[in-house]
């Protein structure tokens, strides 16, 4: 069986050019060389081996990840990779580490919030890594509230020092990755107070270990939170907790971009504008995006390789039974999450691009779209990381029993992923202030006011609110303008119809609590139209490669038509369209299933995954399932004897009726 | 803060005796007494403690699964315990076992499918546990499909035995609980072949290893299959492989009750009808949806109290924040979730009746229910196991960060959880087979044959598919029936829009394949409305106990309104109610959750759950999250040193600069 590829027939019915489709994904050919030589060189060390990781005890494993970073930093130091290289290194290593929290949120914190000479003194030491940082915000009582942290920095004007400290229980810093057991140092985020007065919470460098031994330094207490989801998973991150016991740091440890404390103790603002510090957010957001079309597409690529290798029902006469990607059903699960992988890859393009755009415009003192851009991150952040996380575990049941072993790679992913919809901002907390911006958006339209961006429909509210679509045909539903239009009918009047029955309380914050469920739905709509938009805006571009336009249309209309069918409840209550316009519109999602059927080994084919990457056996890009799930299971640490551990004690005695007496 | 009880407060709002919801909730006063004493029991002994599950290995988790059921074994027949307490305790140890499959699935299926003299000579063995069995169906390339299994059972008449074989590698046996390690013996699934001809597939009664020394008999290749989902979790179960060569087996341990292989090796049916074997399928459906409502009440238990415990945000001038349980999209996530596990409660309930009565319908010979029951149970499972595994997922994010760690409880119980949706049926296929049957209840409508139980509202048709609701105001829609109308208006529409597009068909069976999607839908909704049903019924019984009725309805309405909401599609789109009348409904619903809220902690107190069975810091019963959370942590292995394991190798090189070179 050995270099047989048992989805060769697959790959041969494939309408489009895999390679062109493999650069769109990519984002170029440059990215995708890059990305692609790196994925190998990874995949080819055994130091990178990932495939025993969910039978490792939670100290070893923390081991190994140690040992991975290390051999990470060594292969890109050695290597000389670039920037990028070693962007791709890390991703394709593939498991939560340390390196993480210090790449993706002390460097950025220090880079947002920091001042010149900050950044001078602190950027060369983390780049080199002669300390390790993490980001320590939440508390065991407070995380979504930020303004709510407890642990207090208190100026000291004698030794012109902070005192951090922490004051409770609840105060103790919980759950920073790599704070347990990796990081030097931490951003700590702190209420500041000065000559007794508080005034919000800040962000203060603070070493946490000895450079020299690694111990804690005087006054601190840190350690690991403990196991979670699953095995494997996230569990290679210390997560940590951390105790301050008046701890002091010198003055310049605050950093101080935009407010500062004098030596004499005062606090004052500086001249650069707080907008700044919403930068760094958009920039996080938009990798988390780019994160859940990474996750996403692995688990449609698992799920849709193995469909069309799993067979069940539907032989005559003995022969092979039918290919369970061929059951309607299965499409109908399957098909949306493809669609959805390469949708919010576009969104994530675009909003790479718009984090660009928000930085130039920020640099120029120039603030106007800021708040649509926070609003816009924020609500993709949540539709996206929701979207993944539930898809994930679709793709796993779409697997059947198999998705249920840990080596399909469905259940560590899951596990892996979920926090997602948690960390950077609850998914609910974040809908509701995507709400809140789009209620207030709605409050200045009489005033003349234009929305901005991906607000800029609501300008046409008065045509939105009463137009009907023209959808008479299931052909009218591949039309980029009936589709746009009754995604923003339906978003605009979500949110016209909450603004309506907002105004009905007397006091605005009583009814935003009141209504708030509704808010959410609005927000929901409103950012599934800028997927369906961005998607649409991206199939419009010129895309060289035989057939890979046609595909990605089909991937849109998709992705366009089910979100229709899954939403029908708003679509339907607003009026945007009609039952007869829905039904037809699923007879047109069924036709475009049937279209993509021929093409969908290949458009998953296309994220240019290494077997190593994807880490499932229902995933091999060779289709080679049932020899290769018998041969791993014999590797399962129960099987290094016949008879187990145990027997003797607990099973012989039972068999011999040693413990008889039973009324049974 | 030792003894406080930090939700007294939230208990002493409620306007209900919890006392008698724990009776409703048990189903019996007798049975929340055993119930309850049993669970007490298991939470004292130290044996069966559990809270550090999710650190042991794989061999340590399951040599402790073996020491847990002997354990549990020694205390049934130490104390004496009858059958109804036996099953309780296995319950509360909570941990999966061989002896869920040995109880669970080996002795119904002798039961069920053996002849008299069978049932003799095996069930006492099983009842004294002198041997142990495993029930063996599921092949490596073979799942939902059971016609398709490979293995082969051949007559051999010169010997008077059956030798039993698995001819490929998809044959081996793959999956069945408790066949890796302990089973000694299995009931095979194979195709019975005799003369060279093939009988499809029947049950034979395998012995796989020796009662002596517990090794496999010659020609059996047996083992676990590997590690599944999540730490803890289903790892205490060995799923196992096995592999038979031309195993010989006595022709006598073929299950011949509805079917025989002779002395001479002919094939024939006795007079037992098969139709018999359905009724163990309904039985075991049956423990599946009380065990759906046992596992998602754990869930919710879990979110309440979290959620009366947790605050967030809303604090005037440094009090208290809010408790997020106030919040109404917490609300909105969480209490048709509680309503669920309630909903689910009693149409487990009410099945455990219809097994009953569909077992005494049999017994008289009267198979003209069965065929109903058979899709009852089939869809019921589906739906309710669909829910809760998806209704676990979401109380864990209810939860926020803490969640995500394993002892909040709610991981594991998601791992552990999920392949209900896919093991006795996947969901999928068993939705299609109640679209198969509602299909054919359409279809004889006309011939006026009346529609039986659950499709009993199929008989008015006429009615039903042009009635309007009459629902004016938010208050219609706490009438039972007004409701009641709707759901039926809604499920006979769907069924018979999919008769109509199916009949525009040729090939009915293209058409159903084509279909399959909305005819799963149509499926959905025929199984909302039995379980909306059952709960009015519920509702409408006599109910003592102070302000218990009310509650009861409260969740009720909770239960149908959020579903019409969630659904919304498809009660428009048919035509079952207007977009103001959904407007009101959901008016409705949000003034039940305020109703609800202030008895939610007092509704989750009701399941009578030990601490120890919830197994949850977040759900302890005190409410006392935060001391304990803290404490735990510092139990992870993790934190036994400071510095952890790997430091010198791994870390200090790197701070210390080690690896230079880097371009970076
Ligand atoms: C894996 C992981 C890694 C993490 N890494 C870091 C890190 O490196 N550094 C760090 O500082 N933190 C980290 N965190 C913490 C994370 O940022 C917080 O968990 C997150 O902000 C959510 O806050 P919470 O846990 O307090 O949830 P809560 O806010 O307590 O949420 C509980 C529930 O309350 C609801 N809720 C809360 N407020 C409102 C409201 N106003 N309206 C309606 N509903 C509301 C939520 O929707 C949710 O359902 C991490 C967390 C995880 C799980
Ligand atoms: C934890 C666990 C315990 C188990 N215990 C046992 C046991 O003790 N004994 C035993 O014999 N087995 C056991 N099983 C096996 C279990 O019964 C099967 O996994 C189950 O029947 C599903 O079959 P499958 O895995 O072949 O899924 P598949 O049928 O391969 O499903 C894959 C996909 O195909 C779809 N599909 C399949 N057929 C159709 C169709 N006709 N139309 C549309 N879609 C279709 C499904 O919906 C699914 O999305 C266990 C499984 C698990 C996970
Ligand atoms: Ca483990």
């Amino acid at each position: 069986m050995e270099g047989v590829d048992h989805l060769a027939q697959e790959r041969s019915k494939a309408q489009f050019d895999v390679d062109q489709m493999k650069v769109i994904w990519a984002g170029s050919r440059h990215t995708l060389e890059v990305s692609d030589r790196i994925a190998r060189l990874v995949a080819s060390d055994p130091v990178f081996r990932k495939d025993n990781r969910t039978l490792l005890s939670r100290k070893d494993l923390f081991k190994n990840t140690l040992q991975k970073a290390a051999h990470a930093w060594k292969r890109i130091t050695e290597l000389r990779l670039s920037e990028e290289e070693a962007y791709w290194l890390r991703h394709y290593v593939d498991q939560p580490a340390y390196t993480d929290l210090h790449w993706g949120m002390f460097v950025p914190a220090i880079k947002g919030s920091g001042t010149e000479e900050q950044q001078k003194k602190w950027l060369p030491l983390a780049y080199k890594m002669q300390i390790i940082g993490c980001y320590a915000q939440t508390e065991l009582g407070h995380g979504s509230n930020v303004q709510g942290l407890e642990t207090t920095a208190t100026f000291d004007p004698k030794t012109d020092e902070f005192v951090i400290n922490s004051p409770t229980l609840t105060s103790s810093k919980w759950w920073p990755g790599g704070l347990g057991k990796a990081a030097t140092h931490a951003v700590v985020y702190a209420r500041l107070i000065t000559d007794g007065q508080d005034h919000g919470v800040h962000g203060f460098i603070v070493q946490l270990r000895s450079l020299d031994d690694h111990l804690p330094l005087p006054g601190i207490i840190v350690g690991d939170i403990g196991m979670k989801f699953g095995s494997g998973a996230y569990n290679s991150m210390d997560n940590g907790v951390l105790r301050l016991d008046h701890v002091r740091i010198p003055r310049e440890q605050m950093l101080m971009r935009v407010s500062q404390v004098t030596r004499e103790g005062k606090y004052v603002q500086s001249n650069v504008p707080r907008q700044l510090l919403y930068g760094t957010m958009v920039y996080v957001r938009q990798t988390i995006v780019a994160d859940a079309s990474s996750a996403l597409s692995r688990a449609v690529c698992i799920a849709t390789r193995y469909s069309a290798v799993r067979r069940q029902f539907g032989s005559q006469d003995g022969g092979l039974e039918t290919q369970v990607i061929d059951y309607k059903t299965q499409q109908s699960r399957l098909f949306p999450l493809l669609a959805s992988a390469y949708a919010f890859r576009f969104v994530g393009e675009w909003l790479k691009w718009l984090y660009t755009d928000v930085t130039e415009k920020l640099q120029a003192n120039d603030f106007s779209t800021l708040p649509e851009a926070h609003a816009c991150t924020a609500g993709l952040k949540s539709l996206t990381t929701s979207a993944t996380a539930d898809g994930i575990e679709e793709c796993r049941k779409l697997c059947g029993g198999h998705g249920y072993l840990s080596n399909s790679g469905l259940p560590e992913l899951f596990a892996v992923y979920v926090p997602a919809c948690t960390y950077e901002g609850d998914n609910i907390v974040l809908l509701l202030q995507v709400a809140r911006f789009l209620m207030k958006t709605v409050a200045q339209l009489p005033s003349g006011k234009k929305p901005v961006g991906t607000t800029t429909y609501m300008g046409r509210a008065q045509h939105l609110i009463q137009c009907r679509s023209s959808a008479q045909k299931a052909e009218d539903w591949l039309n980029p303008s009936v589709i746009l239009e009754v995604f923003e009918a339906r978003a605009i009047r979500m949110s016209i119809a909450c603004a309506q029955d907002l105004s009905k309380f007397s006091n605005q914050e009583e009814g935003f609590a009141e209504l708030s469920s509704n808010l959410a739905e609005a927000a929901v709509a409103h950012c599934q139209l800028i997927v369906v938009s961005k998607f649409i805006d991206k199939v419009q571009q010129d895309i060289p490669g035989k057939g890979v336009k046609k595909q990605l249309e089909i991937l849109c209309n998709i992705y366009a038509l089910y979100t229709i069918h899954k939403h029908l409840g708003d679509f339907l209550s607003t009026g945007s369209i009609t039952a007869k316009q829905a039904s037809l519109a699923n007879d047109q999602l069924r036709s475009l299933y049937s279209q993509l059927r021929p093409n969908a080994i290949a458009l998953v084919d296309a994220f240019n995954f290494t077997d190593h990457y994807l880490g499932s056996i229902l995933g091999r890009y060779d289709g080679n399932v049932y020899p290769s799930l018998y041969a791993e299971a014999w590797k399962d640490p129960l099987n290094e004897s016949v008879v187990p551990d145990g027997y003797r004690e607990y099973v012989q005695p039972l068999l011999k009726n040693q413990l008889r007496n039973a009324r049974l």
